[in-house]
Parts: C-alpha cells; structure tokens; sequence
C-alpha cells in the first residue's frame, strides 16, 4: 500500500526548509509519497492552516499523514500533537491547528468525528540532534515517517484529553436566519464561511438572502459563471460550506471582508 | 511501467487545490507519478497556459497524461475533452486550451499530428459528489487517474470534430521578410514568437535583422551571454521558436511587449 | 533502493522548466524519486544558492544527486561539474554554486570533506538535440538520471583540481573576538552567518554579546519565543551556525543587512 505523507507549512517556496523534510522523510521511509498540501500559508496564520488543513484532508485515502507546521512557538514549550481522525492521521503543534479537525464534521450538521490525540513525549523516533528552530525537519518529519510505517500514535506518548482550540462558534439560527462568519478566504479573494451548504437547500435556494458588509445577494448560484464577470454570488464551495465570490475577480477585495467577517442569511419562509 | 500525471492549473501554490487533486488520483493510481507543470498561470489566462502545455509536453515520455485545468467556466456548459496527439495524452475543459497542442507541428514547420478528441460524457469515472467549482478534483483528477491506469479515450464520450481554438495566426511570409508575433511570455520576460528557428537558419543568421517594438535587432545569437548584460537579443530558444530576451534583464518591460506583439524579421537576400 | 534527484534552480514557480526537467528524468531513470529544493533562487544569485544547496544536502540520504542550475553564462564556455562530496553528489555550472559545499565543514570547524570533482565532457549522456538555453533540460536531467542510475562521475569526464569559488572568508578570531558575516538571508528575513555555533558554546552562551549593524544583542537564545515578538535575537540556526533573527519580523529589514554585512561577536573571557 501507498503511504502518503502531505506537508503543509509556512516556509515558503523560496526557502529548502520543506526539502529538508522530504530529505528526511525518505531517509526513513523511502517508498512514501510526499504531497505539498502547501508551503504558502501566511507567516504563523494558524487560523487559515488550520481550515487549509480540514478541507483538504479528505480528498485523501484513509491513513494518509498530514503534517502540519505552522510554528511560531518552535522550540517553546508548546506540545507536539499526534492525532487519528476521520481515519486520517495528524501532527501539528498544540497551538490551534487542529481546531477545524475536530470540529469539521460539526460545523458541516453531522456529529463529531471520533478522535484520539496523543503528546508526544517518545523522542526515539527524533533525529540525533533537534536544533530549537527547525522542529519540521527534526521532529515532525522523522515522526511522520515512523507512523506512515506504521506506527501507532500510542507508542509516541499519553493520550490528552483537551489540546488548544481557537473560538470558531457555530452558525446561530434563529427562525428563518442564519448569522455565520468568514472561516477562510482563499488565495483568489473567495470568502468560504461557516454555514454548512445542506442548511440552504431546505428551501427554495433561488430565494436564499446573502447580507454581507452592506451588499446583498439574492438567490445561491451554482458555477461562477451564472453571473456576470464582476458580479457578486453566493454557492455551496469545494469544501460544502457556502462561500461568497465575485466572478473573476476578488469578493475580499471588493467587500473589504476577512477571516471573521459575519454574515446573514434569510432563509424563505417554509412553504 | 510507471504512469506520469502532469498538473497545469491557475490554482497558484497558496492554496490547496492541487494537493487535493494528487489526494484523488492517488486514491484511484496509487503508483501514479505526479508532476506539477506548473500552478501559477496567470488566472484565467488560457493563451499562456496553452503555451505552456504546448511546450512543455514534449519533455516527457510517450503516454503521459497531462492534465490542464485553466477554467473560468467551470460549472457552466463548456464541455471537457479528452486527447490523444503525438503520443501523449491530454485532458482540459473545452476552451482553446489545447488550440497549441494541436498547431504546435505546424508552426514548427512539419505536418499536423495525428489527433483525437472525446467529449467526456461518461460520468462513471467522476467522484461520487461533483461540486460546481471544484471540476480538478472532482472530474479531471478521476479521469487522469483512469487515462494513466490504462482506460483508453474512446470509453469517456464520443469523438468530436472541432474544438474551441482561439486564432493563431501563422507567420506570414513575403519574399525575405516574415511577420510573426509574440506568442507567450516567459516569467523572465522572454518573448516566445511563433517563428520556427529553422526558418532563420535557412540564409546566414549573423545577417538576419529583427524588428521590434521600434527597435532593430541585428544577427542571432546563441546565448543570453553572447551580448552584455543589459542588451537586446534574439535567439532560437528551447521550444526550437524564435526568442527575443534582454540579457539578465527583461524584453516585455523593456519593450513594452505581450502576447500578440508583432514582429517583423529579415532574412539576408539569398546568396 | 530509491534513488533520490533534488533541483535547485532560479526558474521560478511560474515557469514549466523545472517540470520539463522532471521529464526528462523520468524519461531515463522511470524510478527516481525527484525532490524540490526550491525553483526561488533570487534570478542570477549564485551566493544564495550556494547555502542553500550546502546547507540542505545534508538531511537527505547518502548518494542522493543534487542537481543546481542557476547559470546566467547557460550556452557560454563555462563547464559543467560533476562531484562527488560527503557522500552526495553533486551537478553545477562551474560558476562557484559548489562553493560552500566544498567549504561546509571547514565553516562548521572540521577538516575539509574528501571530494572529487569532473568537468563534463562526455555528451553521450546529453539529450539529442542541445539546446543553448536550457541546459537545464537538455544537460543537466539527463546526467542526472545517469548518475542516479549509478554511473560513476569519471564515466563523464576528467577530474580537475581547481574550480570556480567566490570568496568566503572564514570567520577571524583574535582572543574573545570573532568577526564574521552574513552567508545568506532566509526567506523570513533571519540573517544566517558563516560562524559555527560550536564556537560560541565555548564559554556561558548567556554573556555572549553581538554587535551587528549599530545593535547589540546579550546572550544567545535557544527559540525565536524566548524574546517578545519584535525583539532581536541570535541563537544556533538548523544548520549549525549563528544567526541573528527577529521574532516574528525580518531581521534583514530592521537591520538594513545583507549577504557580506559584518558582525562582530564578543566571547566573556574565561573562567
């Protein structure tokens, strides 16, 4: 079986920081396959890791091992997470990046994913000498190496109960409204929210409201392409969230929105 | 024999767009191996990225899949082809992004290749739920997968006689003078024209004279350091098309040039 | 086992050179694992590449190539080397990119790693039709592809004893005083120097003091958080040596400083 190890960091395209990794991840299990999620996540955005992290994750088989390092607390006293969810395996450092893991299936109307998560404490599986800034390649790699060999998380350290979790409230309904916020917007300006896609189409979706930093947007649309380039929509995303776009160019820009930003929905009357 | 998958999108490398359709092709082709052409296509711009395919292609072995996913219509009625043209096959939504897979031949002075296109209509090989944005992970990354893993074209649709092309005009030729023009911009900005190099090397190329933009280059070089640092010079570059650079510098700011600039050259009266 | 192809160029992101070159690997050697250095090489800048090809090999496994090609004389009369060095090999244009390789252990206080060094002379291995621009592709993949496959680098030429450096003083020490320089900025803006961490862990690393651009830093940290965000900061980097950095800035930036700016460190005197 293919053992794939997907790195997501903010080390950037310039640096060999991630090549340092992929060096030591095939000194340790040669026959894997290392996948860059992305090395592009703004210098220590935790938040916008952590969703890059969910919504990728299950386009992936069972058993693949996500290794996320956004890390500015490198070499403090901040824990390294080992975590089976969904099937998935996950290492992070205990500072937020798995917030949207947990609460993923939650936040998209189902129930909480089964999860285990450890700290790891066994630095067996470390390389010989851990310099204090420079975790990825020392720790995180030879680890992702080792569980994508096989190894159980348990052999890593003791099972942990709560781990750092950033505030992502849920949706709030309330009759026919949904208030929701900004989870992530991606590099192309497209605002992807909270609000799970499924709670739009217990209605008429044509006649969904969008309210959002003074505009308003009527009806959800299924392809950018249902408007006009330059035209504000509102659609169910990649990722099963409702998301805000404007075609062709940048809802971000164009409504000066960010991770946080709230919205209202109207839903149409139950007919 | 080992199944070579290429990835050309303007997803750009900040998001996770292209990670998740490695994800998908690695759940159906786990012995796949996936290259990226590249991620950072201007958005939208399918004349760049059909050069780039185009071009880049012939660098790998016979029966690799290539893969290009620039696609402003995605969701909407544009339909998505499947290839077949000098060995290699190729996958895109039907908008002229193969319009230079198919002239390439011809502008290098040789006969059209042999070709065949399906419209892609069995949705037997789609993932389970398509989303109406997302059509690389949920279409084209499946089917790459079935293409790579042996499935011939002709199961995915019907054969088509015409594709949507945008116009590529050849380069008109008059006695000693031919008249081109630029075809892609390289990130270094290097003009790529659409002057096969054989035609200049027909008389002496020392005494081939370029004109451009208002200024006259006189001669072929064959490298970026036959002239100073700072200097205009044409060449034959590595897709074996005419080029005109400026040493260590850029020609489409020096020149004010882009995709579509007219060039003018004169071949030396023959001897 | 897996033979291991890294690529080091400045061809950018945006490009399909560094793609075209993957091609033609695994045209001739189907089996090899190839590996990013980084394609974000500053344009021309051998002295950055350089360190990051020295500093970067060494996390990856014995007989891995590395490939490094950033080459502004491609197609002039410069060689092309092929060495072998710490049990990696290693392919560049002869234009000091090896620099710091050959002088890596000398840097980190060891004695001078045995090397052998050729100048590429056997165009057997070339691609049929050499380009002059794009050495990359037509030189550089399929040698290495070659030599991943096991040929010896004396199959490609005779070996030669001198070969292009730039100038790297190594640090000069006089009693408590070293003075040094900048050997390379990171993407973030951390200031990487050329002197060893082991020499400053001679005495009580706290009373360390380091002047550099007008600013003086006292004591040497372990991790970027051991300061508040904004403050300077000097500690032992991942590759061995003293860097100076900015927690959660640019050191680069606060500091106006560069490849070649000087520092002078003061050891306490000893006890």
């Amino acid at each position: 079986m293919t053992e794939i190890i997907t790195l997501l960091t903010d080390f950037g395209v310039a640096s060999t920081y991630p090549a340092q990794m992929k060096g030591v991840i095939l000194q340790r299990s040669p026959d894997a396959v290392v996948v860059d999620m992305s090395h592009a996540v703004p210098r220590h955005d935790v938040h916008t890791a952590a969703f890059m992290l969910a919504s990728a994750a299950p386009a992936f088989a069972e058993g693949t091992v996500h290794v996320a390092v956004v890390d500015p607390e490198v070499g403090g006293p901040r824990r390294v997470l080992a975590a089976e969810a969904g099937r998935h395996v996950y290492l992070a450092p205990d500072n937020g990046l798995l917030t949207l893991v947990a609460q993923r299936r939650l936040l998209l109307g189902g129930s909480v994913s089964e999860s285990r998560v450890v700290a790891v404490e066994n630095e067996s599986f470390f390389r010989a000498d851990v310099s204090s800034t420079f975790h990825g390649r020392d720790i995180f790699a030879p680890l992702a190496a080792a569980l994508a060999s096989g190894t159980a998380i348990d052999r890593l350290g003791p099972q942990v109960e709560t781990i750092e979790r950033f505030d992502v409230p849920l949706p709030e309904r309330e009759e026919n409204t949904i208030r929701g916020h900004v989870l992530y917007v991606d590099p192309f300006g497209n605002l992807v929210t909270n609000i799970a896609g499924e709670t739009l189409m217990e209605r008429d979706p044509s006649a969904v409201e969008i309210y959002v930093s003074g505009a308003v947007i009527r009806g959800l649309c299924r392809a950018y392409c249902d408007v006009a380039a330059g035209m504000l929509l509102a659609y169910v995303g990649s990722a099963g969230l409702m998301e805000v776009a404007v075609n062709r160019q940048s809802a971000a820009l164009r409504l000066g929105a960010a991770i946080g930003t709230r919205l209202t929905v109207r839903l149409p009357s139950a007919s």
